[in-house]
């Protein structure tokens, strides 16, 4: 790698952000929270907008899939350059190549399977996020540019027992061996 | 619909975010910028991150597609709940069921091809945000939990001449006839 410039970051910009609506799981603080989505799942989540946005919903039903961002403010854990992902096997990667709750900026995305709208309340495939979080935004997941056939695993190819790991990642009952 | 309740918000969260980094394209503000990522076309985008995040890049050049999470300030026309997007014939639907910038967090999401990472910049495919954008998160783009086989295109499908509209949505030259 070259050099790091160590000049002054005079760039940084801060701005506020704020919640859309809230996000309803039956995860509860301090309890289990799936690593990931879990669409294999029969949890769903119930993402409820405060009226203001409501209208700005139309047409958002004609997709099967929909990105979500939101604040993930219950997690208070610190974040720090190099982290060791769950079922990761000591595997120790930097933070922005893992999907670690704790980052600089604790926006969280998930992508979920959109099951129906109901007034306010749109009723999705389970998320891996407690209950109560903020919504920041939700947005349409169009095949054509969101879906990567050419995509890959990164890192977690190089992980002993990978293809173990992944039915942990797609939440996949099996037998621990 | 149901009818959505009009109690007072008073779960409304705000918070600050901070950029982590700058993005860098070719696209100065006043011109024109893609709609969306094209991936098929030349031109590249530059992710410099400030420094003290730079040891948290580890392993991320491991991935061919990478999450890329920033802060549209430079758009500055205020959100309504209804809009046409471009291309889509007059087609007026939700601001969430569109990538319209104006939004009620201006919070942006692309996914782009990471080509390398040398030092503290990213260089990935082109981008469809203006120069100098605050970069807030990297995340990585893992096939088995982000690529959608049986994802769709929504409302798009219903705007005539639909072929035609993936074609500019993809980047991809045609003659306008």
């Amino acid at each position: 790698m070259q050099e790091t410039k160590k000049e002054p970051e005079k760039d940084t910009f801060k701005t506020e952000i704020k919640s859309i609506g809230v996000i309803h799981t039956p995860y509860k603080l301090g309890r289990f929270v799936p690593y990931q989505p879990l669409e294999r799942e029969q949890g769903e989540a119930r993402i409820k907008l405060f009226s203001r946005y409501v209208e700005a919903l139309h047409s958002l039903d004609k997709f099967n899939y929909i990105y979500v961002l939101y604040y993930m403010e219950k997690n208070e854990g610190s974040w720090t350059e190099k982290v060791k992902p769950p079922w990761a096997k000591g595997h120790s990667v930097g933070l922005f190549a893992s999907r670690s709750p704790n980052r600089p900026n604790r926006v969280g995305l998930s992508i979920v399977k959109l099951k129906k709208i109901e007034g306010d309340t749109l009723i999705t495939s389970s998320m891996d996020v407690y209950d109560d979080t903020p919504l920041i935004d939700l947005k349409p997941y169009i095949k054509e540019l969101d879906s990567k056939d050419d995509a890959d695993y990164g890192w977690l190819e190089d992980v002993d027992g990978y293809e173990h790991l992944m039915l942990h990642m797609r939440g996949i009952p099996h037998e621990d061996t």
